[in-house]
């Protein structure tokens, strides 16, 4: 999430009435989660763990949850509560607004391009040339459709990430400030669930085709012609290659890295990256060809069990 | 089901034209299923399997296809076909109604909710304070909605159970009767399905959140401060206590139990309960360590079979 | 799909601008995949690999991309690229057009029944008798529903089949010009996707119950009486038989056949046909005696192991 205008380090402790290390002058273009981080942006980190990968991100502001040594360069806010303050500073610039419209007034609709009855266009959407939007299609704000781009009925572009933190006796929502943009001719199955990105995009590429009850989870960056079968389930943060294929009903873990060419065979479960085109099998998913051997070996157990026993 | 009014075993009997034994005066004051039974309720049952645990049960009237000796302080309604006339029972007095607003005039909508375009709230609706139902929202009747509540685009609650009971020529449908109770500050994502009870409520506890495209089944209860990630689905009348997560894809059959803080992990297929604090995988699934000792194994026996042979 | 008025050979080819083989005034009455084609039709095939299958079909004209023998009484249409030209034709015979009205003009819907708020009826849709259409229902073009049937809120009727050919650079799609055809006392819950035929019927046969979130793929035929758990999803060209019951999570891969009174466990894979009344497990999924017995040999594995390490 880039500011309308860069602001000094000063002005934003003042905005969440938190300490700062650093030059008052410092400036601040930005807000971003670690994996996105640009310099000019914040980053939020609130646990040991992390403080390193934060502190030498590209991040040049860090809101952190200890007092440590700043580096040149750089700027830190010290809050008790980091994920609290960084929510803070993602509502100040990026106001709650719901459009009550069908189509917001800042909605953006290319030439020939068909929308059906039922759809939403909430605010800041834009939409390209040459589309069609099924009936009941929801757009939510700040999502941008490309050119020749299909979407069927009843899917949702740009509902919140799943994202939350853990209190003592409640959950708290990570606000989602992000955004969805849909390249170029991409086709979209019917109920289809695309969550914006908690403050970057989530991208469907050029050419790309997906099935029915898809869902792609927040921040996931998908390439140029893929292809998605029926009810597949992408978590977040999920990097994919061009030229990927994920067949019926597989499920892919956040943060993994499928290859360009990569094929996810139905029903698998993917917890790690997958090399540029290999296929992957099995739930946990590995090397196809392994987990056919482990298959058929498999078929055979009972009988070796039976006859050990003898 | 709870009747608006209580009445007597001889009107019951006259309403489904069948015998009845016990006091006529016999007071009935709902109809439920025999898994939410309380006193005061008729409970069918029309299978000798089952006709021990229904004339045992809490429920002090029993619609029953065979005569059978009274219990003290009970009544019995004998029919020849138990299912219909509990169907003709519920739709007396739970008359089929179909609201053609968006909104029906018996709807209530708290202070600060926002309700999005296309939103459809059903007859005696009720929803919170600072909630937010985005678009193409469905709420059947009947359903409560607690405050602090948020539910993303083209969610669905309230749809009819998915119960039928087989005859020969055709399926005939339970009537849903019941209802589904959000509690504050739920989250639910786009795309979800959470149906209702046949007679009593599918409920949603505190501070529960889940992902996109999550079924919930009829009757299903869940605890508080759950998460659910995408694509979870949930069989009828499971009980799920509070702080159980359930990773994406993963599914419960109906009648099960997870304890507090039980853990079902990505993908797996639960047929069985879980007590509290467990971590379950696989499908079917059982305790996550010794499954993971199996899929390591498993990875094995392809070699082992190899050096057998020899 | 059939044409409204028979077209010979020559007419056709000159649409396409191509040579064609055989007499000139062939009679062609429709245009068809390889899988549904009758004599009157016109195949397309551009793979040697089905050169043979489609020359020797029903269909009595060929759209192909290589001058071969024409059998007697049939027809050929030499083209560079039958898949380009299939698609003109049925562009040509059934154009673009949407109604961006709730409900077209030339939608039909019978008597006693409840079309309820937001319910998009297409082009041609009919509507049998006493059928509940509940909120945010989609039906496309040409989409038929009988009698009694209830389909519950967000679900969406025809949506197009997952269909494209890869070029160098892009997919191209099949134009779908099919529709979906569901019988008397259908229920359909929330949430489902039932594609139409790329030129002939996707059907939900006679009785057939649907839980939420089922997705059927585009020309897939399901008999009479079957029952399919929340989250089952079916390929394309797909033949169920009658009292087929498919638990919940299950996936069907296309083009194969589930015999009457098969029986799906859930979150099987099926790749393969299943036989009358026969049981499958697992994923992949076979018969389901044999595939228990390999979960229980699994079991045992691990200790297996440790035995003949020692």
């Amino acid at each position: 999430m880039k500011l309308k205008n860069p602001h000094t380090l000063k002005e934003i402790a003042s905005l969440i009435n938190c300490e700062f290390v650093g030059d008052e002058n410092h400036s601040i273009t930005g807000l971003n989660e670690i994996h996105m981080v640009e310099a000019g942006d914040i980053v939020f980190v609130d646990h040991p763990k992390y403080y390193d990968k934060a502190l030498h991100s590209k991040a040049t502001t860090i809101l952190i949850n200890v007092k440590v040594e700043c580096l040149a360069g750089k700027g830190l806010l010290i809050s008790d509560d980091p994920f609290r303050d960084y929510n803070k500073l993602v509502r100040h610039f990026y106001p709650l607004t719901y459009s009550l419209q069908p189509k917001s007034d800042t909605a953006k609709v290319g030439e020939n391009t068909v929308i059906m009855p039922g759809v939403y266009l909430g605010n800041n959407v834009t939409v390209g040339n040459n589309c069609v939007l099924h009936p009941n299609v929801v757009i939510y704000d700040d999502c941008h459709i490309g050119n020749n781009v299909i979407i069927h009925a009843n899917t949702v572009i740009g509902a919140d990430a799943f994202y939350y933190k853990k209190r003592a006796d409640k959950f708290d929502k990570m606000i989602s400030s992000g955004s969805v943009r849909i390249e170029d001719n991409v086709e979209i199955g019917a109920m289809c669930t695309i969550d914006k990105g908690v403050s970057g995009e989530t991208i469907i590429g050029t050419g790309t085709k997906l099935d029915n009850q898809v869902h792609i989870g927040h921040d996931t960056q998908i390439g140029k012609m893929c292809l998605m079968a029926a009810q597949v389930a992408v978590a977040g943060v999920v990097k994919i290659g061009d030229g990927v294929t994920i067949w019926g009903q597989a499920g892919v873990r956040s943060d993994v890295v499928l290859g360009n060419g990569a094929v996810l065979l139905a029903q698998s479960g993917l917890g790690e990256d997958i090399a540029p085109g290999k296929t992957y099998f099995g739930s946990p998913a590995g090397e196809a060809r392994g987990k056919m051997k482990e298959v058929a070996a498999l078929k055979m157990l009972p009988d070796l069990l039976a006859k050990l026993r003898e």
